[in-house]
């Protein structure tokens, strides 16, 4: 399966790589790409430089696309241009996976309304202004609602990824995957040691 | 202080970026810089190309070098121009990181003969045979010898920069830095769930 990963000015890095890491080294079974809204060199603050595709070329959808979080999000909710590529590229892909405050860009393009998703416990109060049909549920490290996965923050995405690898290939190959990368991954999607109270 | 992330073809992608997200976020006392052999974009078998510094840009050391594991450590252990560099890079920083197989990297510098470190379970066999006066240790999550930090694989990283930040910054600084990233920090750096026997 192809996994294509949204990149955009002030990504998280862990969002992105955690996630990666995981599909990455599953050669027999992903390839991963990287794309943005304008394609070429995308920066963040973490001093990353990397190389994106133009996201036109996945506007027929893809396997798995994936959305990482970021103090990028607080400007792209707000950047309907690419809110409508989303939507589109959303609706064509076979699954869409968030990570963190990567939700919050899910949840502007309308398509979770009346659906699960989580997110970053730090950021939770403004996430769910994006999107105030969605349920969003505050205590879990990741959730599935039909073909939407969304993880809570950062280092969740890995526990999500591995979540979905469980979902696909069974609970052994996502645990030998776990363990190949010495990763003590939270099996169950509801422990949640990060959960806060409502502010 | 400055760090100093060294990359080569086929580096393991969370080896680098567990590090860097924690790294990166602390703006007020860390700033992350990428460097290669020649510079220019580097790329990794997970689809990553990112661009680099030439490390003569550092020959005269920085406060942190942190050396990542992947499966181009297995060409790079007899890369010797590499490792000179690497000696004396090593030699000059106020801190040496590695993780994963990045420890057989250092290994090859001789500067760790005597030392304490450790490296990947999967490859731990590989790893001993670059640095046979080393004092390996294999059960450890990571390991600390002087101003020299070695992690088990990929995601132990992660759990090594947390104890070296509770070194540098106390224990509740590392443990608020785990809490924004919402990752499990294993803080025992003896607490190791994927020890293999010698084969």
């Amino acid at each position: 399966m192809n996994v294509a990963v949204l990149l955009f000015e002030d990504f998280e890095t862990l969002d992105v790589f955690g996630p990666v890491e995981i599909f990455g080294r599953l050669k027999d079974h992903y390839k991963v790409s990287f794309f943005s809204e304008s394609g070429g060199m995308v920066k963040n603050a973490h001093g990353i430089s990397i190389l994106t595709g133009n996201i036109e070329d996945i506007k027929n959808g893809v396997d798995i696309f994936l959305i990482p979080g970021g103090h990028g999000t607080r400007i792209e909710v707000n950047n309907t241009v690419l809110i409508d590529k989303l939507r589109t590229i959303c609706q064509l892909s076979k699954y869409v996976l968030t990570v963190c405050t990567g939700s919050a860009l899910l949840a502007r393009t309308g398509l979770i309304d009346g659906k699960k998703a989580t997110s970053n416990k730090k950021a939770f109060d403004w996430v769910i202004t994006q999107g105030e049909k969605v349920n969003w549920i505050r205590k879990a490290r990741w959730t599935r609602d039909d073909k939407f996965y969304t993880s809570a923050g950062v280092s969740a995405g890995m526990d999500m990824t591995l979540g979905f690898l469980r979902d696909i290939h069974g609970p052994e190959f996502a645990r030998k995957t776990a363990f190949e990368i010495e990763y003590n991954w939270i099996e169950n999607m509801e422990e949640d040691n990060f959960f806060r109270q409502e502010r």
